[in-house]
């Protein structure tokens, strides 16, 4: 594992360079602004930890009122859990047996729950749960728009509900009602748009699996682009917003409604000035390896005239407009990455540093946890 | 770190998802084709290393005749000499004085080159190698045309060669005119025209250094995508070509000249389908965090009309063409990745297969290693 670019007490300008840097009064101050829009209304936080895999980060929000975590990966709540976290859903279908062997075995140790939306896998994680002498909490997940995983809403998602609940030891948990590509959607008419419906179509499923005599007890979903419109809803009572936490260049070309609370840019790639080859150009050393470019190129804080133009393995080309100031070479810049969750993903240390000191070191526990 | 998802023995199919999975026929073979490629010409080799982050692989290039590896951070340099790797050139600027103090030290262990395009640099890299006790052979960097690092070449690049040579403990050992974006111009015409013109500039420049006085020894460059071009150039003798060990979707797009050797496909992303909503519309488990989509989506291997249409953090959205033989759920389908680099940096194991059952457990052992 690659050693730790930096210790406690360094100033930022001395963190060795490409690292993935926090800032704490962001992170806390995203924290609080959380807790803070969601008093008084009748939704749980359960935020998702695939956006920070980070167990310090998990406790934090679990001691500012979330009742758990979410993961993505069996592997990936394993970290947590591991980590001291005492309750995960993992939003997603677990599929083949060994996987399921790890999930009830994981459920021995702590709250697990889980999604499903096809009958076959229901079977085969009850089959796993009983081998292991636990009860699995399964939700049914019902595709809402985002056209990836999820059953049908209404009748299959019905016949999905009986057949966990048909089984001896599967507890059916409730609906997943999660609506990915809303998120992203700029402006917030748009997003009210999606969410509306996706309300509905979880609504009139529930009502018709408690019309069977099912408790339908959780509704879940909703990300940081969307999590005021599902609480609102009166249709969703947990939420699982995750990038709140870092925010992204992403999320930041979204529109926001007026009351939105604000989260901060929280999460920076440092990286350092490698090459000034000519006056309309720099190099850093922070290219598709060091963050991510799924959603777009990095860009380049507080500089401006500066833009992150193009990166490749391990540089990042900048262009230097004119009357700019130029990047001196060695300077160290921060980047704020085009998608947080993948970016966090290639580092194995988050360097954490308040008023540009370094006060923490927290390990990404969950990087790499794929399976 | 993750566990490895496999164990020696296992069948394919019974490799946990994601993995990353080499096929160990086609890796060797793409290790004597390159051989065979530069028998009888005038050119040593020196694989890229970051492609592969792999000692194991490291070790069979130089079995067959490389004569060391190029890395291109001081931390994925100091990985592969810990495995044994006795000869590293860094094709990068080193700047900092925490990075040079690291890379001089290095150079105590194994032989080690660097590049530099800045007057200061290279007296920074000086200071590092003294109060080490090493002397450093530097490389001068010329743009050739890709736009990235690099002194321009003629005057410039004599100047920054007398620098170097003008440091004690540094030797001016050549010139480094490596044109990346020529690697993935799609026609051998475009191809070779890139190649011809850099190759121009490097002799031009390397007939200015030596009207000097200076020995201009080395001339390195090429990738995969070029590196006939330059053997064949009586410019360049070194090239560091790395994606041809596993080649990509990105490179398979390229055309190549007859003649030109054709490297097998040796890299997969293992997946296994998790849902199955729809007949047109099934979801794998590998998404942005286990294939880079820099270069585009990953093509799904031996499955006609089944196309890897978007990637989410850690989902991927096939669409099922009407007609095509739809994927099962658990099915384990192989991935090929739309860029190698940068997906190799997503795992630490890589699973090595032949004729479908785990030979091997390769650590990636520079994974990580930005700084």
């Amino acid at each position: 594992m690659p050693a730790a670019p930096a210790s406690v007490g360094f100033r930022l300008e001395d963190v060795d360079t490409p690292a993935l840097v926090v800032d704490l009064d962001a992170l806390e101050g995203n924290i609080a602004r959380m807790a803070k829009a969601l008093q008084g209304r009748s939704v749980r936080l359960r935020p998702h930890a695939k956006s920070h895999k980070c167990v310090q980060i998990a406790r934090a929000q679990i001691a500012a009122g979330a009742i758990g975590v979410c993961a993505q990966k069996v592997s990936e709540a394993e970290a947590l859990v591991a980590g001291g976290v005492a309750d995960v859903l993992v939003t997603n279908e677990i599929v083949g047996k060994h996987k399921v062997e790890r999930l009830s075995r994981l459920a021995r140790e702590a709250k697990v729950a889980v999604l499903a939306d096809d009958a076959g896998n229901v079977a085969e994680l009850d089959s796993a749960a009983r081998a292991e002498g636990v009860r699995l909490d399964v939700l049914a997940e019902i595709d809402v728009g985002a056209l990836r995983c999820g059953a049908e809403p209404g009748a299959p998602a019905v016949a999905l509900a009986k057949a966990i609940a048909g089984c001896r030891n599967l507890r059916f948990a409730g609906l997943h009602a999660y609506h990915g590509t809303a998120q992203h959607l700029r402006s917030p008419a748009e997003r009210r748009a999606a969410i509306d419906a996706a309300a509905e179509k979880a609504m009139a499923t529930k009502i018709l699996i408690e019309s069977e005599g099912l408790a339908c007890e959780t509704i879940t979903g909703a990300g940081t682009g969307t999590f005021l419109l599902e609480s609102e809803s009166r249709v969703f009572n947990e939420i699982q917003p995750g990038s709140y936490v870092f925010m992204d260049a992403d999320y930041n070309r979204n529109a926001w409604d007026e009351g939105w609370p604000h989260f901060e840019q929280s999460l920076f790639v440092l990286s350092a000035v490698m090459s000034v080859p000519s006056p309309d150009r720099a190099v850093v050393d922070a290219g598709l390896k060091a963050s991510s470019v799924d959603s777009g190129m990095p860009l380049v804080r507080e500089r401006p005239g500066v833009e992150y133009a193009r990166a490749s393995d391990e540089h990042g080309v900048l262009k230097i407009a004119a009357g700019a100031k130029a990047p001196r070479l060695g300077e160290k810049l921060l980047l704020v990455p085009g998608h947080c969750d993948p970016t966090v993903n290639l580092y194995d240390w988050l360097v954490c540093v308040r008023k540009r000191r370094v006060e923490a070191l927290w390990p990404v526990s969950a990087r790499g946890m794929l399976y």
